[in-house]
């Protein structure tokens, strides 16, 4: 297994140069929650062997909804725990064994789900939300506090921020990564994602995790481009992202094909509000009993009220999502990947999570997605794109971004 | 909302009473890895309106997979923790919220899936199994120590060892209880169970965590009797009880028909092994990395060989599943409830945890199940039938047990 970088800083370096500029910059971003470098300094024990320490003095933070031992989880509500956790949620337990530096937690929606805001402000422009509910995740990684950050999506809580801010969001296929130590929202659509604003690193870390890293075929890059049933809730600059893709991939000898869904998908929607909605109920029951006053409406919502989505509509809701997550599987199997909005358009003003519109229908099929940093868009914010593709296709998905970003490049102006 | 018994004990005098018979008992049986009186004794804040507490009194013992909090979680593993968890599991949360005292931890199998057998003895015959992985809480709860216990299940786990035990054992339908805080081995087929002497305590359980009580409709009970595929394997006693049910059944007036389960049914199990070894893969890499010499070897082959399952057996899995969930569900909405064997015979000799045949598929289907001590059979030991019915007919499959308990009676001697 190769490191991701053999020139790294040493760790108590790496660490020094996080905390420096976490200090110049975190009073405007507040992206972090806890900080702890002492703690953080301390060297994991096990995976000593060569080259068993492929993420040697990768900083980290961790999306205040996931446990870290030593550190308390405050789910940004005043019900979230002051004593530290007892133990590493086995998603950061994986990158401490492999080297990385727990730098401290980040800035979530209340419990990764709704309720309160993060703190969190966009880096590239502080009256604007950087997106959430991974806000601090996405922020600390866009402003170079730390080089990786842990995420959770039940929504578009990984990809949506990552386009908001201009890095890398990879939410793998669901059940590849353990859950466990991490706040449950809505137990078949949770799945534990990452930051990063360098693509070796997400690939560094797809290893780390044991992600099979199949070999793209050979001959020419096929992308399909997929509007989505929902495009016309994009905005402007979504758009405009999406057709200079598909224009340049195509110029750069890369098949293209513009697909739609396949029939049937625009019952996706309501499905995924079935399942948010009783599988939250479920989640959330313990905290409206024990301290009803302190849980924010939005959970009460859920938990008084399964009988907005009965019994007959969850199972429907279920069996349909698996249909079509085979006949969307069939179609997309055809190529190498299937590039899609990340998001409506930029990030919005305010503090809010945004419109998961573009990333919940992926995260309700269990589909692997990876947000690309691709535009400069209005007002000079980024605007992402992403590559989505069949379950458990994450090391294709990984490897064909690496090739879309090699001919699309990072960051580029979005004509007008 | 009932509470369960207006003349239940004091919550002192029930607490001491359960330390009393758990002193007496425990040195034979040893159901117990953690006792705690004085954090027992302590009553929990919120839900005490009127009405509001319906488990007053009643005395719990938790799995030594679940958290409770000032309690160590320690798995039955070297690597379990010896610090007390910081926070309630939720299923554990709102039992306490109900009034419900927390008297201690239950001894499993390895982490509730492999390796090493709980040290518990069947306190029918301490030579043999209780049955696992939830081997303390049914031998808690059959010997008397304490109401009910909590339990999981990820193949059989709840209902095989309240069968050799002799008491009630409930798998409600798959996502109805939060199964934060308890340990993850796999993650679509993990649930939260019970076990109880008394039907009507976990009624009143089933109402505490709010699944639907639909009434049954008027007129003649309704229940189908499937041998399942596997019934080959299931030894006289099985075989006995379920033809003796079925002929009392029909001579009290109850409507049965012999079913069979619908066509494709044999690849439940090759999906249930392909499901339990990749998502076992997941959940148990953290260790396999942290501390590689004291994870079971059990454990080490879910990690190491992802390829003996690979990504697109697991995806067929996963999706045939889920079709056989819908076909299956067709038929058995056609009746009340139906009956099924809940373990292959009697509690076998030593400390296993038993075979999981006849349990593991409905847990795969996410089928509530609810087993019914039934008989006595050879040798003087419990052997219980199974009822299970579609998803979120938990209800009414609870209601129909009651009915069947009526009519059959508990603890029968088996006919020749």
């Amino acid at each position: 297994m190769d490191s991701h970088n053999s020139t790294r800083p040493g760790r108590q370096d790496a660490l020094r140069a996080a905390m420096q500029r976490i200090g110049v910059r975190d009073a405007q971003v507040r992206a972090w929650t806890h900080l702890d470098p002492d703690a953080a300094g301390k060297i994991s024990e096990g995976g000593s062997g060569e080259g068993e320490r492929p993420l040697e003095g990768v900083t980290v933070g961790v999306k205040d909804v996931i446990d870290v031992a030593g550190m308390p989880t405050r789910h940004n509500s005043p019900l979230g725990s002051s004593l530290p956790a007892v133990l590493d949620a086995p998603c950061v337990s994986v990158l401490r064994s492999a080297g990385a530096i727990i730098v401290g937690k980040t800035d979530t929606t209340e419990f990764a789900a709704a309720g309160r805001d993060a703190a969190t402000a966009n880096p590239h422009d502080l009256a604007r939300t950087p997106g959430g509910s991974s806000s601090g995740s996405a922020a600390a990684v866009a402003d170079g506090h730390v080089d990786l950050a842990l995420a959770t999506q039940t929504g578009g809580s990984t990809i949506r921020p990552a386009s908001f801010c201009g890095i890398y969001g990879f939410k793998p296929t669901w059940g590849l990564i353990s859950r466990e130590g991490v706040k449950l929202y809505a137990n078949s659509l949770d799945t534990v994602g990452f930051h990063a604003r360098d693509l070796g690193l997400l690939q560094c870390v797809a290893d780390v995790f044991g992600f099979a890293r199949a070999s793209l075929p050979n001959g020419p890059l096929r992308i399909a481009i997929c509007r989505t049933p929902w495009f016309e809730q994009a905005e402007p600059d979504t758009r405009a992202a999406l057709a200079d893709a598909a224009r340049r991939l195509a110029a750069s000898g890369v098949e293209t094909a513009a697909i739609d869904l396949p029939g049937g998908c625009d019952a996706l929607e309501p499905a995924f509000h079935a399942i948010l909605h009783r599988e939250g109920g479920a989640a959330f029951l313990d905290l409206a009993r024990r301290a009803p006053e302190l849980l924010h409406q939005d959970f009460h919502q859920r938990v008084a009220s399964p009988e907005r989505y009965d019994d007959d509509v969850l199972r429907r809701s279920y069996d349909i999502v698996a249909q079509l997550r085979v006949a969307v599987e069939a179609l997309f199997a055809q190529f190498d990947a299937v590039l899609v909005p990340s998001a409506p358009g930029i990030a919005p003003l305010g503090r809010g999570p945004g419109n998961p519109l573009f990333n919940q229908h992926w995260t309700l099929l269990h589909l692997p997605v990876l947000n690309l940093p691709l535009y400069r868009a209005s007002h000079g914010m980024p605007l992402g794109l992403s590559l989505v593709g069949p379950r458990f296709s994450d090391g294709r998905l990984l490897q064909a971004g690496e090739q879309l970003i090699a001919l699309l490049h990072e960051h580029q102006p979005l004509p007008a």
